[in-house]
């Protein structure tokens, strides 16, 4: 790492952020238990399956269409133990209080938080709060700490084989563009929400299918940034079909206006699965009669035959997408 | 809550932060797990029995003498877990970073964190990281998520009996003042170390005395919350005897120079004790003959003859020692 002081781009979700983490939490904190790569660790506790995750969240503006700050918190975290192969359980909740916001918007904020743990089936049991003195803090920052109890089929990096299958459950780019455009700065406004929520129904179904080998939402760093992990962890190269990755007019309409790729931006309720290629078409079938997969797709396929993440266009054409580097839109979560 | 925002006093443990907590958090979150009071909480996961705690930090200066928000943050989330009667066995951390950090600050925090970690017998296994734009941060703050095993000495608020007896560990005070000498605005400097450390020998030795009914660590809000947290719980009265609680003296010299009263003031090294009036000399015994309890003392009693938390003066009258409200020392931890 060649930086001396800290930028955004070491938020960003791409190679910065990797570094940062390889180089300072990593190697410092290098422990049996700990696998920055994954989206929720295993605990061995007295034989129990547990799954362990955490995340934070910084998002700007505080609420935005279709969630808040809270909603995306318990979403988030909740998201990393569905996809990670487990039934989220307990939440633990840490809010950071900028002096100065209005007790109205914390509650409301709050309020929603508590909901959508309901509605994930999740407890929260223990927090903390600090406040911050006024601007140092943004408002409202929230941490969220994850224990889920694991699903007998055991998923994870390691099993993915070469010739598996690639499905994404739903449009890309929502949650990225619906915080964007509710900063106002850009003068847009829409119908466009964000898509975040419970990614359950969608994992539980997934995991009954035999030959599901691993899932991962595609949060900060989009639908691309997974490819690159996927690739970088098996070592096998990624080709994604452009035309069958689904995305909404307006989201596409927004990035086209604005030079953004939808690839790239960030989802906060969808799943992307890696099964055999004989389960594919199984999988997507039953995540296509639910309500959150009803816009699902096969997308791409895994080969032992290069090591590039590449991207087959409309046109017939093939180009490498390149990792992350620089932050489209910081702070969406 | 009579107050439409959040101000600084909503965030130091006393009064303002009990009724942000109860009225916002409890309020909405309600749930047969979780207990605001508590400092870690069990989860019932598959018969196993652990503890579960979570805490934020935004220590300023970031790195003072005797510690940094490193080991601030790894010492009082094991400490929490400690004092709840258990062993600390995992965390998760989440760092928000400001833009502008020194990489080479950030580096010395996290390699300090994870020296504390391994000191404390705890594995750091998930992790987070998040970048906030310059002026939205602080430098740095953390939250920790831990996760313990529950020693089969149960301990709880709900076991204290009107005439037990409460200990301290060691001298009140030393963390809240070195790190405000740290923060150099006063012109005062000395040798003044904080008391950051881990307390697991302390309550390892305190769990094998059969009588012993409670532990909290004296953090925000120092010895005086500790006591007002204990009447409201228990419905008994708290009479402390001033000249029996140990402060040290370049401590008492700055509170009496600046009017403040270590009574008040965090400790992130202490534990205070409930224990049957028999027990209590075999435990000042035991923790006097640990390194982290030479100066340990018995400082009071609880009783169901009154209600009020009571200092006994050294000049022999009595007086009533007042919830905080106002914030001497703020972002201490």
């Amino acid at each position: 790492m060649q930086d001396t002081h800290i930028s955004l781009a070491h938020g960003n979700g791409g190679r910065f952020m990797r570094e940062l983490i390889d180089e300072i939490f990593a190697r410092h904190l290098a422990n049996p238990g700990l696998d920055v790569q994954a989206d929720a660790v295993p605990l061995a506790v007295n034989g129990s399956e547990l799954l362990f995750t955490t995340d934070g969240f910084t998002v700007q503006p505080l609420e935005f269409p279709g969630g808040n700050i809270g909603t995306l918190a318990v979403h988030g975290t909740c998201n990393d133990l569905a996809v990670a192969g487990s039934t989220p359980r307990y939440l633990s909740l840490n809010a950071f209080i900028e002096e100065g916001l209005e007790i109205a918007t914390l509650d409301r904020i709050i309020r929603s938080l508590a909901e959508a743990a309901r509605d994930s089936g999740v407890q929260v049991v223990a927090g903390d709060t600090k406040v911050l003195r006024r601007g140092e803090g943004g408002g409202l920052y929230l941490a969220t700490t994850g224990i889920g109890i694991r699903h007998p089929h055991h998923i994870g990096i390691n099993r993915i084989c070469s010739g598996d299958v690639l499905l994404v459950s739903g449009p890309v780019g929502d949650h990225g563009i619906a915080v964007m455009l509710a900063r106002e700065a850009f003068g847009l406004h829409g119908e466009l929400q964000s898509d975040a929520a419970s990614v359950l129904p969608l994992t539980r179904t997934a995991l009954d299918c035999a030959g599901l080998h691993f899932m991962r939402d595609p949060t900060r760093g989009g639908l691309a940034t997974v490819c690159h992990e996927l690739q970088r962890a098996t070592g096998f190269g990624i080709t994604l079909e452009q035309t069958q990755i689904p995305v909404r007019d307006a989201v596409q309409s927004v990035c086209d206006m604005l030079g953004y790729d939808p690839l790239y931006l960030a989802c906060e309720g969808r799943v992307v699965a890696v099964v055999s290629a004989d389960d594919a078409d199984p999988l997507l079938q039953s995540w296509r009669a639910l309500p959150q997969g009803e816009a699902a797709a096969i997308i791409g396929r895994l080969s032992q035959l290069h090591t590039h993440v590449l991207l087959k266009t409309a046109l017939g054409g093939e180009r490498i997408l390149e990792e992350l580097e620089d932050d489209p839109l910081p702070r969406i979560c």
